[in-house]
Parts: structure tokens; C-alpha cells; sequence
């Protein structure tokens, strides 16, 4: 891993910005145009050709039967839904505390003003296959969006030759959801934003994808709403002379694995931990099964920064606003209050961050590219909405009457003053 | 206006749906993918270039200095100062209800998951020129990221061959905005997006503008936040025989005045109520001074829906999902349980609509388009993010470390298991 040392802070903070600019590919954006156009205009029939083209699928059904639900919870292990079981608990007991509260107020007599809180009606969540077919995320995506109360909770996940993974759809049944689709890609956004004769039009779309699947939900935003255009994974830590090399190189790597673009950032006062954690990661990576991608991801974005106080080291990490944020410092619970930017923070020593991918119950879907500078993990609040409301007496109403008018004719907007005046008289 | 009447239900559902599907002009958005790419290259030169070229206006500065707020102020009558004053003080009072509280559990020893609540650092504020330069829409934006804690609020506005609207700037000060920048369209959105020598980069960008100004907010989604892509404003109004004619008639067009795109509707079960609101609408539209706007809206968008029951009225507004939706019926405040989809609700004969525009204080920045089937009003939740935090004790990790492990090589993730698994020894 490359060690970054006698760099100032703007010049670390400037490399920072650099590597999160956002470009879109055209091409893949023009195809994906495309892709939703045929969608829309030939329904199920182009879902179908889609699964032939790109998946080399042939489909009878796009919709999963409750038999195929069934035998695949049969073809887990014991031990996976155990496990799944028990996160399922911890994510639900975590987003319970979540849930928003309506409100309600009266500033003078005749005056009532509130907001009330109603679930979305319809959510899609849109599941990877192959080797990124998670049923971890299934959990994430689909828990919060339950405690919502959305009543329409609809999976889609691509056609695979060898059939959907059996703990995906294992993880669908423990989250309770009952409708899923076997469609992937551009061609699923298409689907689940305008709906087709089978599928349902949904009113937010949630959970990661490829780069036709995030160009696609940015092309459907405004139609329907989306949770986030999710880039490749990011973890940052925070440590110092008190952490083990071996624990930050295995954290590192952990994020690593995923993508050959994810970032492993690593940020010290220590020039001993800095080297110790760079030789740690060529130790592990010698072993690990995904050690290509994992090679891939520290070549190009794994980078450790040598900066002298604890200060600077979370100043900079601000400025990376990595999606998970581990602090191994002594007392690293005291450090919370100066974080800025981070998706999902790990505090101490021993909370890995793949306690929180899989089992503590905080959410893994969360903000990357620099994107927590503005967002923040999925959760109950993504599939809610809040709706104002005022009521107005009479009385109160001619109390406000001029100061309505004389700022609707200053906008000169004369029907507005008028609706208050026609009320007078 | 148009009765509609002796539809299904089902049938005026389609009909709405068709009259709400959104489409992008790609002529617009490759001009303004242009224009994004010429603001990130040349920066505050492309700003004034495009000052000259689109507004006709030669800018030395970009920045408003605090002198000509000054003089502004000046120049707006008391009443208007006055009635913008207290249309902020209620403004602040609603918006305050909306603060999220922080939380945090300890599931069991060792423990320790929590949110945080953080405001973002910086935000900027779109205000339109012209004649849709409306200062009610800078304090609906700018107020409630001030309560939230927002640090850096940023406004940007067209240069205008007259100058800036005098109350426009009025409203900045007394929302406690000081920093304000003479751009408009797409090229200030590219500003706020990604920073020019003057202009800083922003986290979030809010408020209305035109075609330019939305496509270029699309463009730029995921490098910062947005608020919602605004379309024209729209009224829907449930109403039966307790209502009056000319209430409703001035409250639809109160909206029909903004834009020829303008959406208003009436859904009514009384068949004397509609033609009412029918002829008093014609009558009303003779004397307005906006007459051609609303008269083009009123045609394109205008429909008076007539069904059997309440319960249809309502089933049917909620698929308008509108904007701003008024409840004319008895006992008003029952029916608030039943709205699934409106951006805010106005209850009762004398809670016209521009009470909310100007001054009770719930925002007027509102989904609009259907929209409200899935987002909210603008709110102090728009400018706030939550950052995940979790702690574990060693004892916690190795109670966890199976269920974590088995799930991560489930899913092939062995880097995932490792992580914990160094812990363990």
C-alpha cells in the first residue's frame, strides 16, 4: 500500500477531491435510454427477450412461484438461516428506533398546523446476481422499508443459468417479501419505475447495482424516487499507536474484495502503524481467495496517509467522507461528535466493520463517492413521506388577510390575493 | 372548465396517470450538459460570459455586495418587510417541530448502536429571476436549513438588466443569507456543483427553476443533493355542497395564474357545485391580470371530476397525488387520515391556499407532477444527514463471530470472515 507522508493537508485534501469526481459514460447512458424506451412500449414481451439476450435465460414466468421460495430456504444450511434470523432481529430492533413522529401544533387559537407521517405504497429493491447476489442486502433493503409500512414490497433480481441463489430468496422469505421478479439490470428500472403487465409500478426503487443499473435509476429519478446511485465500496480508518496492524490490514482488505475500484483508506500519526499495516496487507492479500480483485482495489485506491496529529487525521477523513468509518483510537466513542462525513461509523477496536455488513443491525446500504458528505444510510425514513396540513378559522384567517395580499401583489400574483379577498367578503 | 363526468373510476385514474407521465428534452439536456462542462473548464469567465449572453447583463462581480442589500432593503415597503417578517417568524416556529432527535440503544453489554444527527455545511438556493423572482420562495428555502444549522447558505439568482428584485434581496437578509451570487439557468447549478473561484461548492441544491434549471439538477445529482426536479404548480380541491363557488373558483386560480402548465382540479360529488365553479371560473378569469396564463392552464389542466361518494373523491385524489390539495368539506380535519398523496393539505372553507404560500408557515416547496406519491415537502430533514454508529466489546465480537463468518463465506466474501476471525486470537 502506498504510504502518503510530508504532503500538506489541502494537498492531501486536494488528491482527496480528485479521486471522487463523478462522470457519467455516455454510452452506457444512451443504451440504458434505449433499454427503458423498449421497456416501456413492449412490457413483459421485452423483459423476456432482455433475460435471452443478456442473462442467455429463457423465461416462461418473470414472477418467482412460493414453491421455488420453498425449496430454496430447504437448500440453505441451518447455520446461514440461523444467522440470517438473528441479523434480521438486530436490523429490525435497530430501525425500530427510526420511526418518525407525527406533529402537531396551534400558534394562536383557530390556527392548526401539523405533519403527518404515511409509508410509501409501493417499494421495488433491486437484488445483484452472480457473485454479488447478497442476501445480506436483502435484509437491509427490505426491514426498514417493513417497519415503514409499505404494503408493497416487490424484489427483482437478474435470471441466472444456474438458477437464483437459494439464500437470496431465503433471506426474501425472512423479510416477508412475497413478490419477486426475475429481471436485472436497466430493463428491472424500466420495469419497476412504469411497471409492465406482470410487475408492478413502484414509487421508490432501492438497493446497488451495476453501471447500467445506477445509470438507469438516475434516468428514472423523478418518475419514481431512488435511494442513491451507489458507487464501489469505501472503508476508512482512523488508528494510531494503539490498533494492531493485523486487524486494519484485514479491515482494509475486507472492503477490498469487493471491487477492483473500492477505496481502503487508512489514516495515522504513526509512521510505525503506517508500515506495519502496508507490509500486513501484502501478507493477507497472499492468501486471501479474492486476492486479485482485493490487488486491483489497493493498487489503485488503497492509500495510507502519515499526518501528525489526531486532529488533521479526522480533519482529513472528514474530507474523504468514506461510506464505513472505523476510529481505533483510545476512547474512539469520544471521537463521534467531530465526525462529519461518514455513511456508518465502527468504534473501538473490535467493532469490524463486517459486524455491521452482516449482524449488528444498522443499516449497510450507505452513501459512497464522497456522497455522506450530503446522505445517509437507508432507513425508515426512506420509505415514509410527511404531509403538511393547516386549518384556518375565519377569524384567524381576516387576522392574516392583508399581510397575505400585500405579499402576493408584491410577487404580482393579483388570483392569490384575490382568494384571500374573496373569503373577506 | 371541463366536467368530466360519467367515467369509472378506473377510467379517470388512466386518464391521470397519462397526464402526469414525465419525459426529458434531449435537446435541453445535451445544451446544458454543455454548459456544465464549460462552468467546470473556465469557471467565473464562463459565468459571465453566459451573464452576457443569456441575460443580457455585463457582470463585473458576481457576488451581491452587502451595499446593495442594504440599498434593497430600502427600497421595499414597510408593509412588505413587515408581512415578510412575520411570515419568517412562522416560517421558524413550524420548522422548528420538524428537528430530529439523535438516538442510540445498548441491545445487550458491549453494545452500543446510534444516529446522529449533523446538518450539512453547505447549501445553495436557486431563486428564479424575473417575473417569477418570488421572495416568499427565499425564505421557504433558506429558513428551514438555518434551523437545521447549515453553516454556509448560498443564493444564486439571474442578473437582471433592471437589477435584482429589491424584496428578493429583503427576504436574503431576513432569512440571514448574506452570500449571494448574480447567476442563473444551468450554469448556476454547474457553480454550486462543483465550485468556481468564487462561487464555493456545495452539499445540497433547492429551489424551483425553469427546464434549464431542472435538467441541470438531474445532471448533477449524486455530486450533491438536490431537493426534488420541480414541475408546474398544481391545486386539487375535494369539495361538496357545503363549499362555495367563488372560494373555489379564485383558489384554482390562484395556482392557474403561475404557468399555462398550471394543473387545477376540482373532484366533487355535487353536480350543481361543479357547474358553479365552472361558470364562476369564467367570470373570475375576466378581471385577473395574469387572464392569458390562467386561461391557457385552465384549458390544458383544468378538469372538474364528478363521482358518486366521498370515499371516490378521495380514492381518486389520492392518484393526482397534487401538490396542494384543499379539503372544502364538513368536519375537514377527519378526512386528514385518509390523504395518502399530497405535498400539503388545506383544511376547511377558509384555509385558502395562499395562506401556505406566504404565511402560516408550512412549506410552499412542495412535490408536484405525483411526486408526493413518494417525496415530502421541503423541510429540516433536507438539510440534516444521519451518521451511523456502532460499538462492540471484545466479549460482544466473540458472541458474534460465528453468525458473522458463516454469513460472510455464504457469500463468498472470505476477506468479510477474516476480519473477525484476526480478532479472535
Amino acid at each position: 500500500m502506498q504510504i502518503i507522508k510530508n504532503e500538506s493537508i489541502d494537498q492531501i485534501k486536494t488528491r482527496i477531491r480528485q479521486q471522487t469526481s463523478k462522470t457519467i459514460d455516455p454510452i452506457v447512458a444512451s443504451r440504458v435510454e434505449n433499454i427503458i424506451a423498449t421497456v416501456r412500449e413492449k412490457g413483459d414481451a421485452a423483459l423476456k427477450a432482455y433475460a435471452q439476450e443478456f442473462d442467455g435465460v429463457t423465461l416462461n414466468e418473470l414472477k418467482v412461484s412460493a414453491a421455488q421460495i420453498d425449496l430454496a430456504v430447504k437448500n440453505v444450511a441451518p447455520e446461514v438461516i440461523k444467522a440470517l434470523e438473528k441479523a434480521a432481529a438486530n436490523i429490525r430492533s435497530f430501525h425500530q428506533l427510526e420511526i418518525q413522529q407525527a406533529f402537531e401544533d396551534s400558534p394562536r387559537p383557530g390556527v392548526i398546523r401539523g405533519t403527518k407521517i404515511t409509508p410509501l405504497s409501493a417499494v421495488g429493491i433491486y437484488v445483484p446476481g452472480g457473485t454479488a447476489a447478497y442476501p445480506s442486502s436483502v435484509l437491509m433493503n427490505a426491514l426498514p422499508a417493513k417497519i415503514a409500512g409499505v404494503q408493497h414490497i416487490i424484489m427483482v433480481t437478474p435470471p441466472q443459468k444456474e438458477g437464483l441463489n437459494d439464500a437470496v430468496l431465503a433471506a426474501a422469505r425472512i423479510a416477508g417479501i412475497d413478490s419477486i421478479y426475475q429481471v436485472g439490470g436497466a430493463q428491472a428500472i424500466a420495469a419497476l419505475a412504469y411497471g409492465t403487465e406482470s410487475i408492478p409500478q413502484v414509487d421508490k426503487i432501492t438497493g446497488p447495482g451495476n453501471a447500467y443499473v445506477a445509470t438507469a435509476k438516475r434516468a428514472v429519478y423523478g418518475q419514481v424516487a431512488i435511494d442513491m446511485i451507489a458507487g464501489p465500496s469505501e472503508i476508512g480508518i482512523l488508528a494510531d499507536d494503539s490498533a494492531r496492524a493485523k486487524d486494519i490490514a484485514a479491515d482494509l482488505l475486507s472492503q477490498a474484495e469487493h471491487d477492483k475500484n473500492a477505496r481502503a483508506i487508512l489514516i495515522t500519526n504513526s509512521e510505525k502503524l503506517a508500515q506495519a499495516v502496508s507490509d500486513e496487507v501484502n501478507v493477507q492479500l497472499k492468501t486471501l481467495p479474492r486476492e486479485d480483485i482485493a490487488r486491483d482495489a489497493i493498487d489503485n485506491n488503497g492509500f495510507i496517509y502519515l499526518v501528525e496529529t489526531i486532529d488533521d487525521m479526522i480533519d482529513l477523513m472528514n474530507a474523504v467522507a468514506p461510506e464505513h468509518l472505523e476510529i481505533q483510537l483510545e476512547n474512539a466513542y469520544d471521537y463521534i461528535d467531530k465526525i462529519q462525513n461518514a455513511g456508518s461509523v465502527f468504534l473501538g477496536k473490535y467493532a469490524s466493520e463486517p459486524l455491521g455488513d452482516y449482524l449488528a443491525g444498522p443499516n449497510h446500504i450507505l452513501p459512497t463517492g464522497g456522497t455522506a458528505r450530503f446522505s445517509s444510510a437507508l432507513g425508515v425514513w426512506d420509505f415514509q413521506k410527511r404531509i403538511q396540513y393547516l386549518s384556518y378559522s375565519q377569524d384567524a384567517l381576516l387576522d392574516d388577510a392583508d399581510d397575505v395580499t400585500v405579499l402576493a401583489r408584491e410577487e404580482g400574483l393579483a388570483g392569490h390575493a384575490r382568494a384571500i379577498e374573496v373569503r373577506q367578503s
